[in-house]
C-alpha cells in the first residue's frame, strides 16, 4: 500500500505539444478556433456570472439566433452535436415515438446508439441515394399511427449539409416539411454543418429551416470554429415543453454556460460563421477541381458543402494517408472522404492535390 | 410566409456584456477561469489534431493525471460533473445494478434523474447528518443481492467534498472501500471539489481515492477553474469495459478534446489546482471566522472546504440577496449556502461579512 | 458435436407434481385460482378470437369495469403487477418527471428498478411509519417543479391496502388526491391488493379510487385468484394518452388477451372478488386473534387487511418455518409477515397458531 | 361527487360471449388452447406453491426442456414473445451493444420499439429477400467494434421459422452460428414458431439451436397453443448472467409461475407440441395447394411452415375479408397474410378456398 502513496514531482506546465504546421483532411473538427473566438472567450470571463443560463451572454445569445431564425427562435446553448440531436429528438417525440432519418444519418450511424440508449428512441431509417431524404422516401415509414405494435412516427429527421456533402434546396425542405407536418409528424434539422449549408446556396440560415418549416435545429458551432459547443434552436415553440429539463437530464447543461454563447455570440453576431463556411467550402472545391478529370479519381457526390468524397486505388489512399490524415468512408470500395475547415489553406489543397497525384503516378 | 424570410441586419460584434466587478458566494460555478487556463487554450489551438481524443494533449494527460492518481489510472475528459458521474456509474454497474448513496447526494438531488434515466440505475438512498457514508450506513442498503426483485447493490457513491462541505478522511474512505469491496461493490468518488478536499486535508488527491480503494474518480475541473471539463478517471481498470463507448453513448464525448485535456494539464502538471482550491477553502474559512459568533446566524456543518452553510433569519437573508446572489439550501428553516471560488478575494469576504451584519442590524 | 444431436426419449405427459395439502403463509400469490377462474377460462376458449384486445371479453370487460370504477374507467389488461405500475406511472409522466411515494412502495423496494430502467422514472421517496403519504410527507419532495437540476415531481402513487397490511380511508385517498392536484401533480393507486382494502372498509372500490380522485390505478388479479393478469385502469382518461403504445413497449400486451379479460370478469361481474377477498381478510383477523397476547409475539401494525406483521424470537421463526413457509419482513429485528389467502382455512389458521405456541413453548 | 359514489347493480356471472363457429386465418394467436393444455392448468391449481418459480412444475421443467435443447439449457419462462425477445437481447449484450437482424424481424417491426426503449439496445437491420440472413448479409453491419461512435455489433439474431414464413436448414443456422462466433458475437433465435419450423424440418429442435450452436432462444408457446406464455431459453450458460434479475426487471416474472411451466410441460413432455405444429403446417399446405395456379392468385414465398403470403387484387381479399379475417402484408401492393393454427379444420381451409374463387369469379 505503501507506494499507492508515493507522490511523483510534478514541474511542467502546459506547453504546446503539437505542431501546428501538420495539416490534413480528415474532418473539420481537427481544426482549432480562429481568434476571434478566442477573444471571444477572454471578453465573457473574468467576475461572476450566473451559472446555468441566465449569464447576460445567453441572455443576449437569444436575440442573436432570432436575428438569424425568426421571432420565436429559442436557443439552448449544448455541448454537443450527439447532445443537440438527442435533446431536440427527445423534445419533439412522446414515449412511443419513432424517428424518420436517412439511413446515413448521424443519428443512425455515428452515435453509438445514444438516440436508442438516452432517449429510448427507435429510429427508422430508410436508404437514399445521396444523404437525402424526399416525401416518397419518408413514405416507406411513414404509416401505422395508430398500430400499437409499431413505433410511433412522430419526426422526421433530415441532415443540411448531409453527411455525404450534398444539400437540400430550401423548396426541398418545405416540401418535406409540408409533407410531414400533413401527417402529424415533425421536423428536426441536424445542422452541424449548417454554416457550410447556407454558404453554399447563398441564402439566409433561416431560408431552409423557420421559412421552410422546420420546428427544432440542432446548430452546429464546433465544424463552424469553435472550441466546443452547439445549441438546440426551436423555431415552433408550440412543438416542445420542459426544454431546459430535458437538456439537463440529457447531461447537456454547461455551468459556465457564458463561455459556450460568447462563442455563439462571435460567430453568429456579425458574419463570422459565413466567412469561415464559405471558406471552406472554396477550398472543397479547389480540392475537387484539382483532382477532377484526373486518371484514376472518380469524385463520388456533387460537391456542395466542404466534402469532397472520392474514390480512388485503395494503395494510392493509403499511400497518401502517410503524408495527409483523412479517412476512408467505405474501405470496400476504396471511397474516401477528404474534409475541408475554416482554416484549410489553398497551400494545404494544392499541396494535397500535388501528393495525390504523386501517388497515383507511382 | 414572407416575413419568416426577412433579414434583420447584424452589426455588431461579440462584447463584454457583464459587470465583472459583481461579485457573489452562489456558486463556485459562477466564477470563470484564471489566465493560466486562458494561456493553456492558446498553447492547444492552432493547426489540426485529431478529434476525439487521439490528440497530443489527451495523451500526455494521462501521464499529468498518473502522477496524481497512480500508474494504473486512466482519464477519460468529458464535459460535465452529471456525465462524469453517470458515465463512472454506468461503467462500474450491470443492467441490473443499483448505487447506495447519500440522500444528499447530486446524483440523487441534482441532475434531473439523469442516472435512472439515462443509465437505467436504481439509487438506494441513505438519511446522513453530514453528507458521508459510513459502513453502518451502507448496510442499510447492502443487502439482498441473490434476490431478484431487488436491485443488486453493485456499487457504494460517495463525495469528496460533500454537498454539505464536509470532509471524509483518507481512512474514512479506506474503510468505506474495504467494507463495498468486501461485499462484492466497488466504489467510486464523485469529485466535483475533489482539489478543495484535497487543499483541506493537506494530503494527495490519491490519499483518498486511488490509495484508498476508490475504483473512478469524477473528477472536477470547472469548480477549480476551468472553462469546461471534468474527467472520468478509471483507478481500477479490471473494474470497467469499453469505457469509450461508454462515454459516446453517454454524449460527452468532445470532438476538440485537446481543449478539454490542456485545461486539465494546465491545472494538474504543477500546483494551480491546488493554489486555486486552497485559495478559494482559505475565504470560506475567513467568511465562517466572519461570522461566527455573531447574533442571528448559526454555522450548520464544518467548514472544511469551499462552502459555508448557516442559519439566519429569512429575511436577512432576502435583503442581503439584493446585494450579492447567493442560495437558500432549505428555504424553509432559513439556511443558506456561501461558496467561495478561486477568484473569491479577501475585499469579497470582508465586504460580505460587512453586509450581513448591518442586514441582521436592521 | 454428434451428442448435441441425440434426443432424449419423453414419454410421460403432464402429471401433478405437487402436493396441494401443503399450506403456508408466505403469500397470496403461493395459492392457485377458484373454480370460478377455470370455468371461466373454458368459457373464453374454443373458436377464434381477434388477439390482442379486441376480443369480445375484452369489449366486455370495460363494462364490467366502469361498474366499479365509473363512467370514464378505460381498463387495460396486463401481465403482472409491475407491469400494471410501470405502465401506468409512465402513462402519467414526462420523460423529466419523477413519482413520489413511500419508502416501503413496491415500485421501490420490489421491482428491480424496473421504474427507473423501463420507464426512466425517478422515485423521491419517504419515510413513513406505517406505509401510507400524507399530504405532509408529500410536501418533504413535492416543491421545485420548475429547477431543471431536479427531477419533476408529477405523480403521487400509493398503495393500497398498503405493503405494511394497513388501509387509507376514502377520505385520506381523497386528502391526498386534492393536495396532489392542486399542485399539478397526478395520483396512481397500487392496487395489488385493492380487494382486501374495499372488502376490509366495506365500502366499493370506487370510493376510494374514482371518487376521491385517483387518476389511475394498477387493478391487482392475481392476488385475489386470478392464475395471472392484472390491469391497469385509466379512470382519468385526460391525464393519459397512447395507452395502448405504452402497455405494448412495456411488454405487457397479452396476445390471446381473451384470458385475461375473462378471468377479471369472473372475478368481477358480481361478488367473487369481494368474496375471496373478505375471506383473506378474515382469515388475517383469525390468526392475528389467535396470536394477540400469546407471551413472546407481537403485532406489528393495525391488522386491515389480508396480512399479519409480527416480532417473534428468530429462532422460533426459523423452527415453524419448517412447518409453514413464510418470509422474514426485517430478518435483522425479527419481523415476520404472514399472509392469507382466498384459500387459506380455518384449519390451516389454527394449526399454525397451535405450532407456533408449540415453537414458541420449546 | 354524489354520482361518482353510486353502485351499479351487478348481477351477470361471466359466461360465453363470442361464438366458436366463427373461424379465420388471420394469425396463430387468434386460436385459444387445446383441452391438453386445459387439463394441465387444472394439475397445477390448488394448494400452495412457491411463486416466482421455485414451483414443483418450473423446477421440472427444466429437465423437460434439457430433452429438447441440450444438457446446459437452463429455462426462464415468461409472459409474451416481445417479453422473451427482449430479455434474451439484453442477456446477451452490453450497454453499448447492437443487434444485427433482418429488417423483418419482429424486433424490428412489431414490438412498438420495446428492445429500443427497454433494453436500450441499437437494431442494426439489414434488408433480406426472404427474411433469411446469411454471413454476408450479415458482414453488412458486423464490423467497427473498436469504433467508439458505433454501436458494438454484439449479437445476430435471426428468426425460426421466419416472419415470412420461410425456414433455415440446421446447416444455415451453424453456418450464421459460426460466423457470429468468430467475429466475437452471441446469436439468438427467435422462435415464437419453432414447433412449425421443427416440424416442417422434421428434425428435433435441438438441431438448429443447440446443436447449431444458438447462444441464447426464445421458445414460443403462445402460437403452439399455450393460453399464453413463453420461455427464455439459455442454451450456452456462459453467455450470460443475472437472468432472473433480467427477468424481472423486464416485468416478465410471473408470481403463479406453475401456470406457464405446466403448460410448457403439456406441450413438451411428450409430443403435443409437434401434432400441434404439424398440422398447423399442413393446413398451410392444403390451403397453398387449393390456391395455387388459381387465376390471380400468386402465392410469394416458399410455404415451409404455417403461413401462406400471396398477392390478389386488392377488392378481391376486401371482400373475402367479409367472410374470413386475415391481414393485409403489404397493403400497397395488394400483398395478403393467412395463417393456419393448430385448431384449424381441413373444412376452415376448403372453405376458405371455395370463398376465394367465388370472390375472385365476381
Amino acid at each position: 500500500m505503501a507506494d499507492r502513496e508515493a507522490v511523483t514531482p510534478r514541474t511542467t506546465d502546459a506547453r504546446r505539444r503539437h505542431d501546428p504546421r501538420v495539416r490534413g483532411f480528415a474532418s473539420d473538427n481537427y481544426a482549432g478556433a480562429p481568434p476571434e473566438i478566442m477573444a471571444a472567450l477572454a471578453l465573457a470571463n473574468e467576475g461572476h456570472q450566473v451559472a446555468y443560463g441566465e449569464d447576460d451572454y445567453t441572455v443576449h445569445l437569444q436575440d442573436v439566433m432570432r436575428s438569424h431564425f425568426g421571432p420565436l427562435a429559442v436557443t439552448y446553448p449544448v455541448f454537443n452535436g450527439t447532445g443537440a440531436n438527442v435533446v431536440a429528438l427527445q423534445a419533439l417525440t412522446d414515449r412511443w415515438g419513432a424517428v424518420i432519418a436517412a439511413d446515413s444519418a448521424h443519428i443512425h450511424v455515428d452515435e453509438c446508439g445514444a438516440p436508442e440508449r438516452v432517449g429510448g428512441l427507435k429510429l427508422l431509417t430508410v436508404p437514399t441515394p445521396d444523404g437525402k431524404l424526399t416525401p416518397e422516401l419518408i413514405d416507406r415509414e411513414a404509416y401505422g399511427w395508430e398500430d400499437e405494435h409499431r413505433a410511433m412516427p412522430q419526426v422526421v429527421s433530415i441532415t443540411q449539409s448531409t453527411e455525404l456533402g450534398t444539400l437540400y434546396t430550401p423548396d426541398e425542405v418545405r416540401a418535406l416539411c409540408d409533407h410531414a407536418h400533413e401527417r402529424g409528424m415533425k421536423v428536426h434539422l441536424d445542422g452541424a454543418r449548417i454554416a457550410n449549408a447556407a454558404a453554399s446556396l447563398d441564402v439566409p440560415m433561416r431560408a431552409f429551416t423557420y421559412a421552410a418549416g422546420v420546428d427544432v435545429l440542432s446548430y452546429g458551432g464546433t465544424k463552424n470554429g469553435m472550441l466546443f459547443g452547439e445549441a438546440v434552436v426551436v423555431l415552433n415553440p408550440d412543438a416542445v415543453r420542459a426544454m431546459k429539463h430535458l437538456r439537463k437530464l440529457s447531461m447537456q447543461l454547461a455551468s459556465k454556460m457564458r463561455f459556450v454563447s460568447v462563442q455563439l455570440e462571435a460567430l453568429l453576431a456579425k458574419d463570422l460563421w459565413l466567412r469561415q463556411a464559405r471558406h471552406a467550402n472554396t477550398m472543397a472545391q479547389r480540392l475537387a477541381d484539382g483532382v477532377r478529370g484526373v486518371d484514376g479519381v472518380e469524385i463520388l457526390h456533387p460537391v456542395q458543402a466542404n466534402a469532397v468524397f472520392a474514390r480512388l486505388p485503395r494503395e494510392v489512399s493509403e499511400r497518401l494517408q502517410q503524408r495527409y490524415r483523412f479517412y476512408f468512408w467505405d474501405e470496400a470500395a476504396g471511397d474516401v472522404r477528404w474534409m475541408c475547415s475554416f482554416d484549410t489553406t489553398e497551400e494545404d489543397v494544392d499541396g494535397f492535390v500535388t501528393a495525390l497525384k504523386e501517388e497515383l503516378g507511382r
